[in-house]
């Protein structure tokens, strides 16, 4: 683990702080936050509420008719332990009024549908509450592309965007978050019994020391391969990075300075 | 007008040719666009249709109950002159049966997601169809901000994204964009009688004289305002280009290297 070991109390303070920042830079005082019940979004409600007051962040939980009661539990636990203000709003009647002219829709496109529903839910609440939207996703998912595009990912700023997972875990226990969030299988909670490294068909744990041999480090796969690690997983986790290189960057336009503008 | 006149043809072939490349690169064939009826959206069109073949693009007309008979028709008459396949999605279902529950949300809030509503209906198309969601925003409506975030800016690539709304209208009469969809007012048909430019306080034509001043040729607002612009103006516009800086970037995160890692 030790790549991955870090100054937590320092790592918290630069985190809030640069939350802080942001905020006020924006000319706001407030954030909006979506809590799923998940550790990622714990954590980042927890730095937001350290950064700016508990008082200036508000939660939502944006519960689809099949998310589990237990994401809600979760995400209430974060919002008694933290004292913030919380509105649920389903996202249901959306995302039906949608599908319902496209019924043999696929549960892909559902969970991406859903996933937008909540941040145009939240971007609205963010004009609402004349707030920032604070965003939840951390570094190992953005570098496998586990994220829907203009969705999840979709936020004014991001604590934890430059934590791996494994560094989220870290920083949540040092910080107190419930070892009930922390424990459990990261879930997109898409369908029931659905986990991330089900669907990803490796751990977080060793995603993470594949992704920072490679991204950080500059390894090759047979370096990443003789350090003890399955070549098959290094495969798939590197090609995951690649195919979603899209998902990193803003939408290309053809440069007119190519034609010697 | 000298500063904004190109060598339209080559223009047409270097974006066509970076819209097939891009929607190739990306392992599919087919293209989804959104027509609002105006002419960003026609002339993303026409060339996305040169790049990919007619029988490759997919336009959806998605209004809402307030929007405009003439945006449709205009729309339709796009879709007639390159022969291409159209669908009509309303988005009024899933816009109205979130402000249900708010209904004291004003115009803008309303406007914001009517944009988000539409990206997520082209992107669950494009999923449908195994296809790249084609953009219509131009470099003008960029610079200024006039756009909604996660909404018309979220795209796979953007054919006109590089050009001046005053270019954007150039070329589109350079390749036979039917005259009325050239000529009218650009409007976001978020109201009746609404008109970007009404909107904005000044013209489109007189934004990119300032824009490509201070961007491109790097002019102080006194060296603008010499060169006989109204100064109320050129701050308004260079003021808008600062204030939405957030709009043309991804969400930043507070980086581990500024604690030494």
């Amino acid at each position: 683990m030790d790549r991955f070991e870090l100054d937590w109390p320092a790592v918290a303070e630069h985190c809030a702080d640069f939350v802080r920042e942001q905020v006020h830079d924006a000319g706001r005082g407030r954030g909006v936050i979506g809590l799923s019940g998940g550790i990622d979004s714990a954590l980042s409600a927890w730095l937001a509420a350290r950064a700016l007051g508990a008082e200036n962040l508000i939660a939502f939980m944006m519960p689809y008719r099949t998310s589990s009661d237990q994401s809600l539990e979760h995400a209430l636990l974060v919002v008694r332990e933290l004292g913030i203000a919380h509105e649920v709003i389903e996202i249901t009647p959306m995302v039906d009024a949608y599908f319902a002219a496209f019924p043999d829709a696929d549960q892909m496109r559902r969970a991406n549908m859903m996933a937008r529903q909540r941040m145009a839910v939240l971007y609205d609440q963010s004009e609402r509450h004349d707030a920032l939207v604070i965003g939840t996703g951390n570094r190992t998912e953005a570098l496998l592309g586990y994220t829907t595009l203009w969705g999840d990912m979709a936020c004014a700023l991001n604590p934890v965007g430059d934590l791996y997972k494994t560094q989220v875990r870290l920083l949540a226990a040092h910080l107190g978050v419930p070892e009930a969030i922390i424990t459990k299988p990261p879930t997109a909670d898409l369908w029931a019994g659905q986990t991330d490294e089900g669907e990803l068909g490796f751990s977080y744990a060793g995603a993470d020391e594949i992704l920072t041999r490679a991204v950080d480090e500059g390894m090759s796969t047979d370096a990443i391969v003789a350090d003890g690690f399955d070549r098959d997983v290094v495969e798939t986790v590197l090609a995951r990075v690649q195919a979603s290189a899209f998902k990193r960057c803003l939408p290309p336009a053809p440069p007119l300075r190519d034609l010697g503008v």
